[in-house]
């Protein structure tokens, strides 16, 4: 939106005061020391954290926030992100301009013509020449949808080989098993040591204030081979975390410390991007809601907090709860979006194409999404 | 929407720097010296600024702008604008709160069952009442639409009328002439000295560097009657202003001081609003364009520079070049809703409803938008 038309907002808009923002860290630092985040069913885990000096009770560790702090300060503030081959790719923090990519997770895709169906791998393939053909679109991302074939599954190498075939741009990982995300760095050339950063991988942590043991295990991957590792908490405010955004940000600052102090203890200085997404949760439909007032606040604080950790900071994009490409999908998305680019994001992961709360990609609104992004 | 949840955002953001912004005063300040305004067909005005000082050659009047910032000084920084009978009615400025109003000057209405027509009477009281029932507009506004009977424009009057029966809330005043102006002010009560502020009447220049003699009579009339004037500048940067917001900023700046000036020259400590209003040409289809990333920006910086002159700033909602209530109508009024509230207006204009460039009174859209706005 900004960035195309050449008018990147000069500074990121410092919503919160340090006073502000020191009153949150502060509560973050007394929920690691004294309520502690649970490292579930992964010993490596815990003995990675405990080398730090945190305490571990059965699998609830207790740390130190100023001994994560000093691991966090290991990762780089900004890191080139290839191409899938090597090609030049795009740099990730620093530059003042984020870095956009698609939505991914949706199990179903929305075809021009109307119709709703499971994703099939021919719909992921052209997600992804979508987003290699979009100017505002600097990844392919990964997992555009669920690639389904007769009902099962399509494995993570044939959607990695769409990423790699049909585009030079930037690719994501697959974060569905440590074996998986080994065998697609594999796919990009990662197996040399000190690597290049071909793929970022998505960490999402459990609130309130658990991590389970397959995200465990891909970080570990992750950080081990020397790539991008982005650690966020995803928070439904009322459900898991405090119904106020104070109190959903220093939870979420908590778990995120944790995650990103044990990227830089597998591999001190191996990339991350972090991230707070709090979103509220609706007691009327019992489901996270999105682009709203709270989320719109949530996403430039967000970015203040993260930034403070020295690291590139996470935004999102055209999030909505609307069904449709209608009206609502526009106010909510430019909502999401604009608190994101207001806060400075780095990195905004699901930029375009998101409908029905994730869970249906819209090719029709993934190439309006990026008409309305580039200004045109 | 961040208002109604109870949200406000704590501080407007300071997009531009003290610096950023002494370089355009600085810059607006030359204009008004070396380049001058014209004040079009109105001996009056010009008898007014050449009494403090201002040089006139023929038309078009060479001011200086401290002179023009200190007769400023004298209009409050916040003012009560009360309901058409008296009733308490709503602050303006200095809440941290915007007042939010609707959409004024559309010549059609588009009715909920699709039907689209020239607007009558009954389509006016309609507007009014819904701005009446909702919890999210603080005044009815006026000249919602433009209504006809037998291809004739209904008057003034009978406009007023609608306002003052059907609603308690704070309502503008016309501007069509000086006289049906006090005609509309004398229907509200305002006939003794210092009255109350029951009016905002709307003062639009005409850039570049013009001020028609329409609106200096009504101008005029407004601050005699103590009454609120907004006083602001419509830019269509690339045609009638400078194509860099920078530059147009300036041209707007110099334009709205001398409006304001004349206020206080009227009236000192007559409420006024200022506005300084951007949006960019296109030269596509030779037509102003909404919720653009630049009007974005112009919003909120527009907001800082006439805060600098110590009173209310106007802002606007949910604008937009879309014919349809669609996400392009969505996104670009959270756009430019969006920075308004960023910046701190204490005014919205055009809150709701608008529709095709402010052509069209959508009345569908007019619900929809005060439902987005209250996070519903």
């Amino acid at each position: 939106m900004i960035r195309a038309m050449g008018l990147p907002i000069p500074t990121p808009f410092d919503l919160l005061s340090p006073t502000d923002l020191d009153v949150i860290e502060a509560n973050a630092d007394d929920i690691l020391r004294t309520i502690g985040v649970e490292l579930q069913d992964d010993p490596e885990s815990l003995e990675a954290i405990a080398s730090i000096g945190a305490r571990v009770d059965s699998e609830r560790v207790f740390t130190d926030a100023a001994t994560l702090r000093k691991m966090i300060e290991k990762a780089p503030p900004t890191f080139q992100w290839q191409g899938p081959k090597g090609q030049t790719g795009i740099q990730v923090g620093g530059s003042g301009q984020a870095v956009i990519s698609p939505t991914f997770g949706p199990p179903r895709v929305k075809l021009p013509d109307g119709t709703i169906r499971m994703a099939t791998i021919e719909d992921y393939r052209q997600l992804v020449e979508i987003c290699d053909e979009s100017a505002v679109m600097d990844s392919t991302g990964f997992l555009l949808c669920i690639p389904h074939e007769n009902g099962a599954m399509v494995g993570h190498m044939e959607m990695a080989a769409a990423h790699i075939e049909l585009s030079d741009k930037p690719m994501m990982g697959t974060i569905i098993s440590e074996e998986a995300l080994r065998e697609v760095a594999c796919a990009v050339g990662v197996t040399r040591p000190n690597p290049p950063c071909r793929l970022i991988h998505m960490i999402n942590l459990t609130p309130p204030l658990v991590c389970q043991p397959n995200p465990l295990r891909c970080l570990r991957a992750s950080a081990q081979l020397g790539q991008a590792t982005g650690v966020w908490s995803y928070m439904m405010m009322g459900a898991t975390a405090p119904v106020t955004l104070a109190g959903a940000f220093a939870q979420g600052l908590a778990e995120v410390m944790v995650g990103l102090a044990l990227t830089q203890i597998y591999n001190p200085g191996a990339p991350v991007v972090g991230g707070i997404f709090a979103t509220p949760f609706s007691m009327q439909f019992m489901g996270p809601t999105f682009g709203t007032p709270e989320s719109h606040i949530a996403h430039i604080a967000g970015c203040q907090l993260i930034r403070r950790l020295g690291i590139p900071t996470r935004g999102d994009g055209m999030l909505s709860s609307s069904k449709l490409n209608d009206a609502q999908a526009g106010y909510e998305g430019a909502s999401a979006l604009g608190g994101s680019l207001l806060g400075g994001a780095d990195l905004i992961l699901h930029g375009a194409g998101w409908s029905e709360f994730g869970r249906l990609y819209d090719i029709e609104k993934l190439i309006s999404d990026c008409g309305l992004m580039s200004g045109r």
